[in-house]
């Protein structure tokens, strides 16, 4: 039954012989690896406004120098993520290229970095996405917390289902975004032509602050969350057809033109067209309304954005998944990620991921702006471990131009940690701060964990044990009884048919009982001692834990008696209701016993399966 | 720590033999088993006057007469019940004489409504004695749920302590409430004598509704609610000093006097001093604050009346749980009910009776009079089924002066018969219809329990099985294991001590590492054959379920495999989330096999404990 619904909802198993053959070519793989980067500028644009909007026309006069710096940090990062693509061809995410060149910390300290990352990715987008829509529909407004994770729940089924699927169903609205988002451009730029520029101190509210130095650096750093989303295709580039590396760096550069284009044409275009926003209306939309009026252009504009941004947090479950299975691999997370579900897609991390990003989403009250400062920190600490990795990774290796690769990423380094710098300092009270607090106790996790799992191993070791293991002598069996009964048979007959050493245990809760047992008894099993234990304050395992304990102490030969529990499985699940629960009791009290003592038990479960 | 928290609730526990020791003298089981029976006044009082007030003065000035007529039906009742604690000394509730009289079926229709009865009495006194102590302090009145519930759960600490404890505990406010109440209505007398009766005709509120038959009827219903409780003693013969019968009757008897007076008292003094309640106040605490002011004497009252109602439903905890007891020994509920608790009482009957009190209480708000309707109906076919089985008892046992005793049941039967029949048509559509279809629906579930209890005595019964039960040969072992490592060892090493035949199995979810695992042990396990079976599906469970089903095809001796578990043992709770939990999947698998072929494997759980 389960197993059907499962079968629904993600498909049948697949086997792991397939495993190679789930690749994309490029179209699909700038689907599936650049919905977030193309789709920042929602959010990114937004930020820029949000930021200047407040020093009134003279703070939006700054929109478009501000785009073009970012879009300049754009060029410098995507170039040096093409070094990074062809320096670690299998697959080359900030934790593999700081963790191999800059050490173990860093590394975790990346890969944290770049966890968060993937989850505010895809809070940021669905937030941004409800937005989008909800701008176009304002009934919508007070909803975005439950849309929201309504897309989150559809976004997580869709992978579960596997990656080429995926590859399919998203390419539609990435490039559906793309056609919309450029004709609107190409139209904002033929009204721009044809009637002149607006006038932003008109259109512009009258400005509540003051134009600082700070505000402006403030607003450069929100506007950075444009770059996030650059590293995804340097993640994945094992998903890539052969020659992985090629095709994987070509999409990065097609997908990086794309991005700086669009970010530049729309910054630019809000400016120079002077478009300020209504309350509840993001800057996008109303960009796209003083283009295309309010008609079904307009509309489409809105649902190509939402869709692309529901899209963008898909990047996140591409990438996610696959750094938490590196993480486990390493032994730095539980075992659990490394493993391939039915559908060889990553299912744990899938759901740990869609389970953080639901968290945010709820407690964050679907509010993209207030996200965005937690989000930064996270994508630029990653960008510039990584892009510093690389500046050892070339003057290690050399090889071909390397002076040339290692002036690349040493510029991204540069670039991005500046940026962080700046991001850091301004958006620190506004939520960086949590970002900063959480990296350094998950990176405590997992060397806590990487620490247990060393553990484990170096005791698990056989070296040292004698070159035969010898069996041990055949155990001590006890087996407590609640009667003479066909339920006892099996469990006896069993008993016997593994040791010699057979003694069966009468707890006596009702005073006199235990006299009328051993007779029957001792007519059915004559061979098999009884002993008959008192329990004067009617408890089960009381008395039988002592008996246990004191025999052990008795025999002195080095071995615990194992314990027989005779298991009645009832031929109905409520008939379960209607019988004791004294074996389930005995299990509880000999794991309990276990904490204390520092031993457990060998227990046999002989079940007796009632027909009826 | 979860046994000190209990000890330190309901004490440390008491053993067996004490059993006998916990009787209780008469002034004891007076508190013990009357405080339903005297507080009914609080309840039967108000709805008498509810049902009489839509009436007017005219309605009003019933009040005293139907106060006689219920008063004439508790002398018939209380001499019925006399003659049953003689015939039943061991404790003589409606369920065994019902049962061992009109056979088996009467029997769980009385036992059912008499549990029924016991949840409504603890719901309607909680309910009643917040509505009395929320009349002399209006604040509390919005919560009064809340207040009902906490009661509820104070008396169900108690009880499960013990019912010494609880006798002492009680015997306070009852005899409080016996001094104040009968103080109250001595100054009540004297106020009408010196001041003579007040004017209903001025003091009423104008007539809702005409005066009807109907409407007398209904309120005679309603006020019968003055008689529940009064079964009580005879349900609890044993608990008092021997001689028990003549103790019991004695405290019946005393107890039926004093519910009389202060029954008829205080009815009679309503109407003639011509009292009327304010909104959000009780009948009982208008009559207190006409005779005694708003002073600290009516707020003892009020407190008294409060702490007797509280005390009342403690009565249901003396019965439920004894009733839910013999039911359980005879086999209508599960074995549980019969298991005396640490402290000698029915712990699990204690908590299912306050479990349904308080969803009785949450679902009716509260509210005394919603709850009414249903009360009456249980208490009333328990009555009219206990005496009808009393008259049958006199004809068959016959004895001294039987003919008399038989006349005083078989009035008994047929005025509660015909108090029944008026209360179920006049109350059937206020909520007596839900006790109508309880019963019929629980009589079912006991007699679905009693057959599968007999059906598995048949199964279990060790007749027809051969004089010498002989033990199973050496069972066939598998040994699903993860890898080569310490945590085998153990688990080989015993399963080598209980047979010769121990295969060990892997099970290969990554290609290629079977042959691995295969080379190591070769190494230290010589002697013992490794399967590897491969799983192109990555499941761990499916291929062994396979292998297991057909090996014991392949070998077709009727055995079938053993599954000897290697289970790691982590010392730290939080290590169990860092392991593959295998083990724990086969368990469940090998559980979820079982439901389908019809048998379960015995199990063998092989401790592996982690150091760190």
């Amino acid at each position: 039954m389960l197993d059907r619904i499962k079968h629904l909802l993600i498909g049948p198993p697949l086997p792991t012989q397939q495993l190679g053959e789930r690749r994309l070519n490029k179209l699909r793989a700038l689907a599936a690896f650049s919905p977030d980067a193309l789709s920042s500028i929602a959010y990114a644009n937004q930020e820029i406004y949000l930021g200047l909007v407040v020093a009134g026309s003279a703070g939006l006069a700054l929109s478009l120098p501000i785009g073009l710096a970012i879009a300049t940090l754009l060029v410098i990062v995507a170039l040096s993520y093409f070094q990074t693509i062809h320096g670690y061809p299998s697959g080359g995410g900030s934790y593999i290229v700081a963790r191999s060149n800059l050490g173990t910390l860093p590394g975790l300290i990346a890969a944290t970095a770049l966890l968060i990352d993937y989850v505010l990715t895809a809070a940021v987008s669905l937030t941004a996405g409800v937005a989008a829509i909800a701008s176009a529909f304002p009934a919508l407004w007070p909803h975005r917390v439950l849309l929201a994770v309504v897309l989150l729940g559809i976004i997580t089924v869709l992978n579960l289902r596997g990656l080429r699927e995926t590859g399919t169903v998203m390419a539609v609205p990435v490039y559906l975004f793309l056609l919309t988002f450029f004709a609107t451009l190409i139209l904002g730029s033929l009204k721009l032509f044809a009637e002149g520029p607006g006038s932003l101190a008109s259109a512009a509210p009258p400005p509540a602050q003051t134009l600082t130095a700070f505000l402006v650096m403030h607003t450069f750093a929100a506007g950075c969350t444009a770059l996030t989303g650059i590293e995804a295709i340097s993640n994945g580039v094992p998903a890539f057809y052969p020659p992985e590396a090629k095709n994987a760096g070509r999409t990065l550069l097609v997908m990086a033109v794309l991005m700086g284009l669009l970010f530049v044409g729309s910054v630019g275009l809000t400016q120079t067209l002077a478009v300020v926003a209504a309350p509840e209306e993001t800057i996008l939309s109303a960009l796209a309304r003083s283009i295309l009026g309010r008609g079904p252009a307009y509309l489409l504009v809105q649902v190509a954005t939402m869709l692309i941004l529901a899209v963008a947090a898909n990047t996140s479950f591409g990438g996610f998944p696959r750094v938490a299975a590196l993480l486990a691999a390493d032994g730095f997370l539980p075992r659990q990620f490394t493993g391939l579900g039915d559908r060889l897609v990553f299912a744990n991390g899938i759901f740990a991921l869609s389970a953080a990003t639901a968290f945010l989403i709820v407690v964050f009250g679907g509010d993209t702006h207030a996200l965005v400062p937690l989000f930064a920190v996270g994508a630029f600490l990653a960008f510039t471990l990584s892009q510093t990795g690389m500046v050892i990774h070339w003057r290690r290796e050399q090889g071909g131009h390397w002076r040339l690769k290692l002036l690349a990423n040493g510029g991204g380094a540069v670039v991005t940690g500046v940026a962080l710098t700046i991001i850091g300092v301004s958006k620190f009270a506004e939520g960086a701060w949590i970002t900063f607090a959480v990296i350094p106790i998950t990176v405590a996790i997992f060397l806590k964990i990487h620490a247990h799992y060393q553990e484990v191993r170096k005791e698990l070791s056989l070296r040292g044990l004698p070159p035969s293991i010898k069996p041990f002598p055949q155990p001590r069996i006890v087996v407590p009884i609640s009667g003479v009964h066909r339920g006892m048979v099996d469990a006896i007959a069993f008993a016997q048919s593994v040791s010699k050493d057979v003694t069966a245990v009468y707890i006596e809760m009702e005073p006199g009982s235990g006299e009328r047992i051993r007779e029957t008894w001792k007519h059915w099993w004559p061979n098999v001692p009884l002993v008959i234990l008192p329990s004067p304050y009617r408890s089960l395992v009381g008395p039988l834990l002592d008996f246990l304990d004191q025999t052990d102490r008795e025999h002195n030969d080095g071995q615990i008696a194992t314990v027989v529990l005779p298991e009645f499985v009832p031929a109905k699940w409520w008939h379960g209701l209607l019988h004791n629960q004294s074996g389930w009791l005995i299990k509880v009290a000999l794991l309990y016993n276990r904490r204390r003592l520092g031993f457990q038990r060998a227990i046999i479960d002989v079940p007796y399966h009632l027909r009826r």
